[in-house]
Formats: structure tokens, C-alpha cells, sequence
């Protein structure tokens, strides 16, 4: 299955004077290709940051999914930190130099064409017969911040980065989780393609816990949960 | 200012079983108390995550707060995770486990008191006379992922981390951002006791550019937004 990594570049989301809507609609949407998101990092606009950041995640993972810092202006470092990343220059790209010459006329300054000087050898992705390319350097797809931006380019592209869903099984019990954990741990060993995980819900009335087993074998995924859902343990399927 | 990084714990995160409630609570809570956060890490539930990922952010930031995986089952490795970052060994601590029993009876199981075994030399917060206390590695502060106990427990602990609020100014423009540029680089490169954030809003009608000034510096601030307001750049204060 492919796998991918999520860097959302961003001073105001760490700071809070904007809500980070990016994050959890990535997550749905990797989710629904079946593409395992296996990290998300919330960085600030710094070269160094996005440098760091972006080089580990494009070494562990197939696919890496940046997140604003590509506008005009001084707090836009995406670009040149995933070039510092892998150790290549920017340089104005023509094709994109045209395409803000054409689209901004005489608006097109300085600080506009910066949008245009990607790390160089990146590619770009017409995906979808877009009017502005996506920048792609090496595994590393640049994304903008603005989330209508994003939800945009992202579903124009997504097919590249589709496996196979995991199926998921939801179970729960009105007991407490330790009185599981046992029983959990065997069925985590016995059934490793299975991935089981154990969430107390306490705001609840009754508190429950909601354990879930994931997965892309099925039958191993159906004899995990037989294996849960059988007599003592407790356990019955959630609605 | 106190420094602050977290570190959530979650595979359900990452996979969209349940939505981040405590990256965005979290968030909000420490620009309230004036605690720069300067890096979120969302992870899986693996020893070697949890480690690297609280090793590195313990060794840059005043306060490292972790959520999830504090439980009895077998995917809550949080403890061993922390204590492998800093090389140290697992221990029964005492008082948790008389707590543990006190309150489970007989439910107290070996799997329950897993919750008890953390890594040694940690300290035990009682602020605010809690039944059970906040376990700290160093400077990492081990929080619970289910959310309405993070907030109670990260409530009482609270004081701790607190420095001075930012405070923000907020201008807006219709103008295109690349109009601004060259403007904000100025005032970034004059001031830089400020921190000057564009965020282009595309979704509001008629489009327009929010420009954030932030800092603990009044009189930057002041300055910079006057040099900001002034005359032909088509800045105005936001609503």
C-alpha cells in the first residue's frame, strides 16, 4: 500500500489565529484511496524547519503532502525550503513564469514570480487539464494553504496516490478496558495483519470503550473478531 | 517565553477513526497562557515513533506535552516510548499502583497496572489536590488522549507553562497579495520583534488578503501597523 506523510507549514495554525482545516480532510480523503498516512507535522515558516521536515519524511514515506508557504510573499519559504531539502537551487520556472505573466498582467511583479521558482527538476502535474500545474519535486507534492486551494488541486491528483480502503470492524464493551486488555494483547499477536486498537469513551453514559480492528485481509480481520466477540470477553459489535 | 512542542499519540488519528480534538484545544489553551508552541507531531502508536519524536522535541523546547496511549492494552506504549527517548528503565511506581488498587479492587489486574509502570526518575504533579496525579519524564508532561481528561488534567498544571499572550493586529486588503509583498517584506525586515503573517481568504466574496502583526512588543506593533496603514499600500484595519 502506498504510504505518506502530511507537513503543514504554518505559523498561524500553531499559533491558533487560524483553525487548521487541512489536516482532517486530508486524513478522510487518504483514508477513502487507501493510502496509509503514517505522520503529520505542523511546522513553522522557517527553511530550516521545512527543510528538516520534508527531507525525513521523503526518505520513510512514498508520498509527501506539503501545505501552504507557496505565495507571494516573505513568509513564503515552501519552495525553498524542500529545495534546501534535497540539496538542489531554485530556479524561475518557464512555464509557470508564463502563466502568472499571462493570468496577472501587469500585476505580475517580483513577488508574484516568486510562485514561479520551484526547486529545480521538480516536475509539474496537468492532472485534470488544470490551468496552474501542481508542483511536485521528487515524492514531495506542494500544495497551497488556503483549504478550498487545497481540497481542489489535491482531488484533481488523488488518483496517483489510491490503494486499496482498510476495512474496519468496531466493537464495545460497558466494561473496563483493563478487564480487555488481555485478551486484546492475544488477538493483536495472533492476527499481526490486524491492527487493533482500544478507545475509552468516558463522556459517554454508560462509558464504553469502542475497540476497532483494521485491516485489508479480511479473514483475518473476520477471525479477530469472532475471536473478540466470543463469550466471556464481553465484547459486542458496535452499532 | 516558555517553548512548547506535542506529541500525539495516535493511530486513530492518522487513520481517521476519530477526529483530533486535542490538537486544536491544545492549540488555543497555550496562546491563551502565552506558551509558544512551535512544533505538533502526530504519530503512530510504535516504540521507535514515540521515542525519536519526544527525544528530539524534549531536547529543543521548554515543554514537551504528550496525549494517548496511557492505557492498559497493548497498543499504549507511551511510557516505554518516553522512557526509551531518554534511556532509562520502566518501574512499578509505587504510589500509582496503591492508587490503582485502592480504586479498582479486584478489577486491579496486571494489565491496569501497566498504567502504574512509567519511567523512573519521573516526577508525580499533584496541583489542584488530584486523585491522580500527572506523571512527568523531564520536561515531558504525559497526558491522556481521551479528551475530556486531557483538558481536566492539563487545566490544573496549567500555571506551569504560562508566559506573556501575544498580542495581534489584524489588517485586511481586496488588493491581490503579490500587491502587498513588497510592503510586508519591509516591515517584516524592520520590525522583527514582529511576526507578520498574509493569509489570502479566496472563499469570502469579494477575495481578500488578512495581514496578522504579532508579538509581546507593543510599541513594534503599533509602529509596524502604521507603517502598514499608511497611504498607498490599501491596508486597512480587519473588522
Amino acid at each position: 500500500m502506498p504510504t505518506a506523510g502530511v507537513v503543514i507549514i504554518g505559523n498561524e495554525i500553531l499559533s491558533g489565529k487560524f483553525a487548521d482545516e487541512n489536516t482532517p480532510w486530508l486524513v478522510r480523503r487518504l483514508r477513502e484511496l487507501g493510502c496509509d498516512l503514517l505522520r503529520v507535522a505542523v511546522i513553522p515558516d522557517t527553511l530550516a524547519e521545512i527543510a528538516a521536515e520534508v527531507a525525513a519524511q521523503s526518505e520513510r514515506f512514498d508520498w509527501v503532502f506539503t501545505t501552504g508557504g507557496v505565495g507571494p510573499t516573505h513568509d513564503d519559504l515552501t519552495f525553498a525550503g524542500i529545495a534546501q531539502a534535497f540539496g538542489v537551487p531554485l530556479h524561475h520556472h518557464p512555464d509557470l513564469t508564463a502563466i502568472l505573466r499571462a493570468k496577472l498582467g501587469e500585476a505580475c511583479n517580483e513577488a508574484a514570480l516568486r510562485m514561479a521558482e520551484i526547486p529545480e527538476g521538480s516536475a509539474l502535474w496537468w492532472d485534470g487539464g488544470v490551468v496552474y500545474p501542481l508542483v511536485v519535486t521528487r515524492n514531495v507534492c506542494i500544495f497551497p494553504g488556503v483549504p478550498s486551494l487545497l481540497k481542489l488541486k489535491f482531488d484533481k491528483v488523488a488518483h496517483r496516490f489510491a490503494g486499496t480502503p482498510l476495512s474496519v470492524r468496531r466493537l464495545h464493551t460497558h466494561q473496563q478496558e483493563s478487564a480487555i486488555a488481555d485478551r486484546l494483547t492475544e488477538a493483536a499477536a495472533r492476527w499481526p495483519a490486524v491492527a487493533i486498537g482500544s478507545y475509552p469513551r468516558l463522556d459517554e453514559v454508560p462509558m464504553r470503550v469502542i475497540v476497532t480492528l483494521e485491516g485489508r485481509d479480511e479473514s483475518a480481520l473476520a477471525a479477530s473478531a469472532a475471536f473478540l466477540l466470543d463469550g466471556a470477553v464481553g465484547l459486542t459489535e458496535a452499532p
